[in-house]
């Protein structure tokens, strides 16, 4: 695969809606992988920024109901132009606003790509979580992550990508599982809304979203590994700055070589 | 003390209604430290983000009508469920908003911990004060920070933290000071930000929160001086990060070894 | 010149209306540079916060309809006061709803500086732009920066600069010409913001707003080669923070010594 090649030579432009705890890395992500950022939010102009783009990315970190009409707006503009569009439901299961913001995106908006961990997931799926602010649950951990990424695959007809310490991947028929990354990612804030702006990149530059996806995990994965390597020892915050570092200098070699990835189905 | 092992033992989740411009540091300041940050504003979740958390911190610096009402519905909700709440009260005094928010704050909430610069806890302690946005004025430097914390913990029925040169706290019955800390950590926005965040994980955890206060305080002034020996001489992008690096590895070994604590009363 | 000894002397401090994405690097950048931000966008305080700084900044990266408000209210107490007011155009060209702010802004509000790249000063100067984003399109590139900068420096009676490969400032009579910077700095979001926010702390406090803007915009790209050469291999996490490191060193010896500045007129 030459993915990544792809999204270095067609440079898409992806439209956040993000939150603005992380936005920042999620735009220097998206630079750093290959793409070009641009983050617009009020109603009056996200039809016109999404009409530009070549994917949407809709993440619900920092929701509020401003922004909750702009989502959908701008999705449906997505949905109508053929334009991508991928959700990271941030803390689904967390609060009966988030639940409630989930649940109306999709059934206005058709998305390409969805990614979570599981609790987030496993929500979508329509099961009952006890979804911890924006972290996993122990409760939950017990669900089958494979499961759940194919039945919210299939119900959705999207790829449903479940990241944690294995990443898994389905699009209702393939499915892939990613070894890579570091535990210590979890102590950086963010490094799920950058890949959710990873995955905007690819998948707006190349044809398979699936394939798309796979390769966007696997070098957020091996980008936390080469940071963790490179910088460990000195903290989180060199760990974060790193991982941008290593999504700047990753591509298909790199996620070809060190890539961990089986697939089956 | 064993604070921080307390705070990296129970990993108390953080609701933070704070200001955009360093929400991203202060949520990785959490989690160096031990904690887990969760940020959500919009006043139909505030109350259900709160109650799953172990802190609730408010913070002014970017302040608008719609989190000024958010702020209030989280922190009363917190005080119903016996969820302490850390205010930092950025700008207090330089605007007629700023004042109203906080008063009101004061008037509908009770605060574990107020943590501000001399200007800040000045106002709040019913002084005339002239802040210049978000330092410490000169005409202000003037007034007794032992003399401020005490009325303000007294006044409030609260622990109050005046950091600076030398940091006060007082509960109104103890007093500490601390002398960590360098003069160029104000050459980095946000140290007062993350501090404060910091705060809010070691009182969502520990049971004293004067302690409390303390050894988080005392833990940001360290951080701030490893940060500096480390990296003072490239500049203050490398500073910045250096202080999130040293939070992630600072325990209560190194507090005890480097903190310059004095206590009275 | 001696405009960053100005800055630094008298530490103007500067009301910054910008966009959440770039936050965070703008009030670093400032700090780095010597001046000191204050960010605040709620209607009911922008005034009292532009009455008490030094300079006005306003960027529409991330537009709203609340904060569209704040931004004319700001600029008009600007103007009444005598507070120099930047206006750094972001995307203007690619949404109705930018090109309507700015039209409106330029109506309501005089502005000493308008700093943007081609695309986006080729709106204010009446030309037809094709935006893509937030960069520069191909389409507009072949638009002239010299008549076009000359164009808006008349129009508006401010100083005009187009920042790109290289950076073209004029004031009507006065042209310079910047040959710094690197490309790569195009890999890092915020390196326009960052630079009007440093405008702002120069304009804030050096008697000539030309001179000041050509001293500012020069220490920014002399902070990209810096970096670039401290850091390229690393990648752009690590360029990214070394701009704020090489800001906080850069003094007008530097300025004086690797600026590559041409005038004429």
């Amino acid at each position: 695969m030459n993915n990544n090649q792809i999204v270095r030579d067609n440079v898409p432009l992806v439209h956040c809606i993000t939150n603005y705890v992380t936005v920042n890395d999620v735009a220097n992500a998206l630079l750093a992988c290959g793409g070009s950022p641009i983050m617009a939010d009020d109603i009056d102009e996200v039809s016109e920024i999404t009409s530009i783009s070549n994917t949407l990315v809709i993440n619900i970190g920092t929701l509020n109901r401003r922004t909750m009409a702009s989502m959908v707006r701008a999705g449906k503009t997505a949905n109508e132009k053929g334009i991508p569009v991928v959700l990271d439901p941030v803390g689904a299961g967390a609060s009966g606003l988030r639940n409630e913001a989930v649940e109306n995106l999709l059934k206005e908006v058709k998305f390409a790509v969805i990614r979570g961990n599981l609790s987030e997931v496993s929500f979508i799926a329509g099961l009952k979580v006890s979804t911890r602010g924006v972290d996993t649950s122990a409760a939950d951990s017990g669900n089958d992550p494979v499961a759940v990424s194919r039945a919210v695959a299939e119900k959705f007809g999207c790829v449903a990508a479940i990241t944690g310490a294995v990443d898994v991947i389905s699009d209702g028929k393939r499915l892939a599982r990613i070894h890579n990354g570091v535990a210590q990612m979890g102590k950086i804030t963010g490094t799920g809304c950058m890949l959710s702006g990873v995955i905007g990149a690819y998948v707006g530059a190349c044809p398979d979203a699936f394939s798309a996806t796979v390769s966007a995990i696997a070098s957020m994965g091996i980008a936390g590994e080469m940071s963790w390597a490179a910088n460990g020892e000195k903290g989180t915050g060199s760990l974060h700055i790193g991982i941008i570092d290593a999504l700047s200098q990753i591509g298909d070699e790199t996620i070809e070589k060190r890539g961990q990835i089986s697939y089956e189905g």
